[in-house]
């Protein structure tokens, strides 16, 4: 069960997108596993991409077509299979997917970007899937964001989305954004899908610039540079339907778009750790006095993935010596542990590299013992700061993973 | 249960040097927990320290002590307590507790080297161990070895020792070593210490440049650089009983005892992953055709450290597709992976990065089952090679993890 976060019961359509999903029994019958997403003309396309190098078939096409500046009318998205290591004849299918999306919706070769999820090294079952994309393309609708949500989810225990809607000078802005990803240890190593709507007015460098920036702050804080699955993917659509004014980042109306495009994808990115593998707790990282953002990151990630802290949160045990080690291990050169503090929300713990002289274990515990607390760090050596998210480390975790396909 | 391993029931004493345990009552009663190691006059002593930040106050007490050339006549290891995160008291606790060594056996100041392992954050009971070094002093013997290999054990379900005997143009060379540790999904966040002694009459600089050396093919291979925790350590103690020429890397019995050396820090490594937090599996992950040493260890630790990829492996599930997830998340750079091999002992299981052609589940299952096998992994862009070793992360790794202070 996610830890204090419901799946929404309400996503608010965006002018411009239609959805619809369908069955194609891509892993096994009785799950609608493909979902097609209609933009309509004039929709501005951006997206973030893993870093590595075993990229999926289907990330290879949409950087290729992204690249190419082809106007982008449709997404076609499948869970139960990655399509990852599966060489030319994986690049094929993926191809011959989107082809058959964009037959149904009559559309030019290169309009389609394709996205899979699921269980690396099988080929996709391209004769199922090209049956079942006219039904997906048959069941299009505006309100059709909480089926999407669902169709995507892989180990996911709900479905991830959220919705802002925030006035502009040219009227009031809707952003919807879907998510799926639960594999929370090394997050990013599971594979994470976002797909985030907006009928505000954005250019297109806008959108691809916004996209990458907010995905900087929210979705990979709680994943790793450069340790990304074979498919993680973050879209951002932005439908241009309100307003006759192209917005870029110099309009007045960017910050507040960007804004709620931030609001709803720190949300996903949230719920994505709240469902963690396994989750039992919430965990705020936030690192400070660090000389620079990248050691102030890899302080904050160097605790967020180190298993013995997250096997002591799950113990509810403030086992600092462990939150010291990892502190330690970060790597930041000629750090001086005499500046180094360590706080559990607002109890100070490590003060001048030693505990606190009014610390006492029963203060630290009643706080890891929460389902959702912030570990505080300060490194005493800049004004550089970071926050990071993550979840605790449980039986659950190894559970799910050791079984995932049996 | 260890992966194929058991405890020694005998070890090789070494001439020079003696062993005496006692019990202090450091963490609780009814443990023999303190270890003096007695070595004669003219004994060399070399030794690799941990990099964390947060190095413990033993840990700075042993650098600055074989820093000033004073010349080492005994060792002090404690286990139940860390003495790190301690501060300047923590600092004084390691020289009053060496002192004491010092004082029973009418020893100069600085001729100890102090150790300790357990829970990091709380001060060393100095009173309680002051008190018990006499009584380990008093029990010193040649024969100590397998008694001393108990005492600094700590959540190691099996002691870890190793002999050797070689022939060199002096005579016979004795080579024993002791060592503990077991959290090993990143092993080096737990403390590992290892005492290795021989009466070969190596020179300080051999012994010191012969340690790092070795440390870094065996210790280091089931650990991350830079990645170590608060305490680990690593000593070797020449007591130089065996002939009367100095042996520096030049004379011909170098290469003889340094493999003898070798073989027991291999030994005792693996000992270690065998008895991993939770071990099910003993792993070898070997890496060729790199460009240079440090991508194919870069491939290695990636694959080693994964935890989607360990815990498949506890489940006997040949999902090669997290082997390549793995690889290709360690940032290699412009890897194609169209080069890329991977093979579970001798099953082909990945050629030019997709499934070989003959590959089938049964054949990787078969292998991933035994309880020791061989994941190869070729890069294709070059000849540098590495092995590591590690094991499969259970619920047990986080069982004794989550309980680890209760």
């Amino acid at each position: 069960m996610p830890v204090h976060y419901q799946e929404p019961t309400q996503l608010q359509p965006i002018a411009g997108l239609r959805l619809g999903v369908a069955e194609a029994a891509i892993k096994k019958p009785g799950k609608r596993d493909l979902l097609v997403i209609a933009l309509d003309a004039g929709t501005r396309v951006g997206g973030v991409f893993t870093q590595n190098a075993f990229a999926a078939a289907p990330v290879q096409l949409c950087r290729e077509r992204l690249a190419a500046g082809a106007s982008i009318r449709a997404l076609l998205v499948n869970s139960g299979n990655a399509n990852a290591a599966t060489g030319a004849q994986g690049l094929a299918a993926a191809r011959d997917t989107s082809a058959a999306v964009e037959a149904a919706l009559s559309l030019p070769t290169g309009s389609v970007l394709p996205f899979s999820t699921g269980v690396i090294g099988q080929q996709l079952p391209v004769a199922r899937m090209t049956a079942a994309a006219p039904a997906a393309v048959a069941e299009l609708r505006a309100d059709g964001w909480l089926a999407a949500m669902r169709a995507i989810m892989t180990t996911d225990t709900v479905g991830k989305g959220a919705s802002r809607t925030v006035e502009t000078s040219q009227g009031l802005v809707t952003v919807t954004g879907i998510a799926k990803g639960v594999g929370m240890i090394h997050p990013n190593m599971a594979t994470m899908l976002a797909y985030i709507g907006t009928d505000a007015r954005l250019t297109t460098a806008a959108t691809q610039a916004l996209i990458a920036d907010v995905a900087g702050r929210t979705f990979n804080c709680v994943t790793v540079d450069g340790d990304t699955s074979t498919n993680d993917a973050c879209v951002l659509m932005a439908t241009a339907k309100v307003g006759t004014v192209d917005v870029d980042a110099g309009h007045p109306d960017y910050t507040v778009i960007a804004e709620a495009i931030e609001a709803v994808c720190r949300e996903l990115a949230h719920a994505i750790v709240r469902d963690g593998e396994g989750a039992t707790k919430f965990i705020t990282v936030a690192v400070g006095g660090a000389r620079d953002a990248a050691e102030a990151r890899a302080v904050a990630l160097s605790i967020a993935h180190s298993p013995l802290v997250k096997t002591a949160m799950f113990a509810s045990d403030a086992n600092w010596g462990r939150l010291a080690m990892a502190i330690g291990k970060a790597g930041v050169e000629g750090l001086d542990v005499a500046g180094v503090t360590i706080a559990l929300d607002d109890v100070a713990v490590i003060e001048a590299g030693q505990p606190h002289p009014e610390y006492h274990e029963d203060k630290g515990s009643a706080v890891v013992s929460k389902e959702e607390f912030t570990i505080r760090v300060g490194l005493g050596r800049g004004t550089a700061q970071t926050t990071v998210w993550t979840c605790d480390f449980s039986y659950d975790y190894v559970k799910i993973n050791a079984e995932y396909r049996t």
